[in-house]
């Protein structure tokens, strides 16, 4: 079942699974929407508001607003609350995307290693590497488990068009294969785009790091980071170590270069707008992570026990009698 | 009503409302218990878990307990949820007693001027202040319309023993010819206890950071804040203005001589394991506020929407048939 | 005298003053760099490493690098340090008018008001804002004293070629009667371009989130600001009114749409690599801005108080004998 | 060589050697003087100002202020700068003392596992968590390497008075013993004072977080961290982890309960005040550490690169012809 498309469940016919087109970090993302003589029930899985997705379609608002007028409109919505204490709006997948051409463009002329990190998930991104490498003059290649399977599986389904000779290896003895000839025949002339984003201490960067691979790091050597730390300490405590262990080979760091893949406040408010749901249900979150959604529901005249449902997973709540 | 009385409440002679007696940065504090046929509900307003208290008898913890095991037990704790996100256990008024004796005892030797702030309505640290102010051979005088209401009542209702000589000065005239007193007979033999802990405009401090009364302060002189800044932006762009103005002028600041006096998480740990509530409802904060309150009661064994209920003023809750 | 430019100074003909040309967040930046028989004197004023400015040329790094190699190469180079404990690159003018974009495309189906508010000295993100008011169908308008008279001076001097139909208005009164025209013309037709974005009392947006002008906020309508707050107390509690005020009157806050005008650390190593200066002063920082220069420093081989001298205006370094 | 004594120097006669008393988180600290014709020089290694330290005496700022009067004055004063930055004055000790007495009174009735964790090193603190036990109707036990060396040094060279029946294991199999011991007895009758403070991940208390020595933690135990956390992400990422697995089997955590062993703002103010030395080298840091106290010294009239000096390891200075 694909974006846009819709089937029957159960036996009655009379309730109806449609998928409606979102855009997130991963591709060919969707929000399940399942019609019911009551209204719609929506469900807000992950999502970002991108008009300019790299990959794939923009989101489908216009299909939001649809289901949010048409019968019943919408009876609840469910919505994952990630972002939701965050200000603003979400930035588009392009300003990612030109965020890391500046920061590519600008190291063309150097002649020495550049190695690249990002969520083997983020298939958008992971293209945008593999072509800014072309466009500066190196030979991209993918490295590590996660990178060689999601990018491989990305490639057989068809959703990215990657260079038919594009290099990817997970396995280690691969890796190590490929890192010595990247050292033969100069590293200025390749872009490893690798594993290790959040210094995870087993991923390919972070052994990179610690000198455990052929790959040999120089002083001036540049990190480039397109993804961002996730806030929690252990995670915070394992990405300053492997930057430490990078910055003590003289490596030089770029990081930060992201955007995120869920809806901040004003994504919020303008999903709100489009469905007019009868109930709200905040989701995907603690209590902490909810409070300026709550907040954006009340503004909107929303009232916490009445329409709007902050419960917790496993709870019942029964919204039509 | 004092703490530890009861009175019958309505005709039906059934309900009764008692108050127990908590520690609070305000003297007299208590909480109100409804006794009502299907249990008792607890109102569990601002108070610190102290059984060191320098004004007053500590937290009737004993009677909390009681309230938990007879008749049928609390029917419902509202709770105020100003700390909850808060770690540990909030130190009694005598961990901030002994903090400020350290700090005015360490410059007992100084000749020039020291000036003290906190809270008006904080009895017990104004008592402390006046105590360690002779200690150190100064003379205490409290200058400020709400400096001078607050502790005059006090005194008049016997809540606290003052110096019989101690000035309590609120008019703008009558506390510039204290200043102006002060600084003709020598700053070095005066302890002023102002207004203006949080940088307030027109408190007095704050006139004083900017050389509007008639007291001089001088490079090396000291002011001592016996309170923390209330975390709000609004109020931290004041009071870091304030601040710079001393600076300027040359005074050292002795900032957070405080503790708070609502609880952290492990006062409301015990609270709970006291009274044993049937159901919990959070209070005074909003939704990030009562997060880790809730992850606490359900730590407890509570859950949201069954007997831990996260509302809003004006909602109604229904707890028994 | 222009960027590119040489002139001599003096009479004895062996001192030249050279401009090279660099990018912030003013147009017509320049970097001067002194020509002394011992060697150049660079002086690293205010600058971004910009290789797509939205307004004038690139970054004249080619330059910087002949300079670093010619003659006796780099005496002393002199550099303000304002982002220098900032990791990574700081992203191109590009890079933040590709996010405006994205803001402003996002709400142009909105059919109430968008008000936009930026920096008045920074031309090129006022022509970004006048650009996408007439791409998402709205006339802008700029307003507030010192919006006119930069964007007014920009334009006689032709650094920027507004349309010729664009207002500015700096006076109160025809600031006044332009609002007027817009809320009897229809705020969906506008974009107010005006000054206040970091909520100063007296600017043109802190004017109408108080209800001062006769331009009338309403729910949901849109306030962008093209700035990021200064990070100083008394700035962030002025700011934090703002948006209150804003919020107050239904107003939907898109912030933090703007990159920096300084070098961050990535950009200092590149200046470095560049130039290969002799001896480095760190300058327009406290000792605490300067740190991280100085560890960066450091990592390159210099060496405090023998070729890096962390030093304090007024203080005189003689270089050579 | 103790505190208060004097040794010659050389063989000129010329230059002395004393010791003067301080304060710091270790039992028995001293900076060192030497006493030379051109003045005295001031060794300022770790210290706190403390007027009531829990064990020793105060430290003697009698004797500093001499120092600055007497002969040629302080030629010389070399600074650690560990606080420099932060406002106001480290509290004594005691006041320490008086916040874990607070804490561990508080849970006197408590009837399940009580376990408390500080610095080793700090002898101070571990009387203090012995006595309280005691009060409390627990008996004390020190486990860990690090716990019973230092306590056991201290102990032997009489700095300390244990009780006579205070047990103090390091070796993993007496531990693991007394342990045992604790659990059969029933752990309502113990204070275990354990390493771990930091969550270093083979410490004592991080140990009995994961379940890997016989003392079971259950519902409710409490975990009193008296000691803060060293602000490093590693170090925060462990102590993060650490805590939540104490979380995980059911402990309360009371932390936070310390005070630095380093000098604030006004601490250094008053030495500066009190030594009046014609040179200053602040040391112990990096730059942004030390920015606040050049701050300070600039506020007293030092000047920069003429009697402030900011250098390095390894760097010589000539301060008199």
């Amino acid at each position: 079942m694909e974006a846009g498309e819709t089937m029957s469940i159960g036996d009655s016919g009379k309730v109806d699974l449609e998928f409606v087109n979102v855009t997130h970090s991963i591709i060919d993302a969707i929000n399940p929407v399942l019609h019911t003589p009551e209204g719609a029930v929506v469900y807000g899985l992950d999502k970002r508001m991108d008009h300019t997705p790299v990959i794939g379609d923009p989101i489908d608002m216009e299909r939001f607003r649809e289901i949010g007028r048409e019968g019943e409109g919408v009876l609840c919505y469910i919505e994952d609350c990630t972002n939701a204490n965050k200000k603003g709006r979400t930035p588009s997948e392009k300003v990612a995307r030109e965020h890391l051409r500046d920061v590519l463009y600008s190291i063309e002329d150097y002649d020495g290693g550049i190695v690249a990190t990002t969520f083997s998930s983020h298939i958008a991104r992971v293209k945008s590497l593999v072509e800014f490498a072309d466009d500066i003059g190196r030979q991209p290649v993918l490295l590590g488990r996660s990178m060689e399977k999601y990018s491989g599986t990305a490639e057989r389904l068809d959703f990215v068009d990657f260079p038919s000779d594009l290099g990817m290896f997970g396995h280690r003895k691969s890796v190590d294969r490929t890192f010595k000839r990247i050292m033969n025949e100069g590293k200025e002339n390749y872009l490893p785009i690798v594993t290790g984003h959040q210094g995870e201490p087993r991923a390919m960067l972070t052994r990179m790091a610690r000198g455990e691979t052929p790959y040999e790091l120089d002083d001036g050597d540049k990190v480039v980071f397109s993804a961002r730390v996730i806030p929690e300490p252990t995670n915070e405590g394992q990405r300053y170590q492997a930057e430490k262990l990078l910055g003590m080979q003289g490596a030089r760091v770029y990081d930060d270069i992201h955007v995120s893949g869920h809806l901040n406040q004003e994504g919020h408010y303008e999903m709100l707008d489009a469905l007019q749901p009868q109930h709200i249900i905040p989701a995907h979150q603690d209590m902490s992570g909810y409070s300026s959604y709550v907040n954006l529901c009340e503004s909107e005249g929303y009232k916490m026990g009445r329409d709007l449902h902050v419960t917790r997973n496993g709870n019942l709540i029964q919204l039509v009698d």
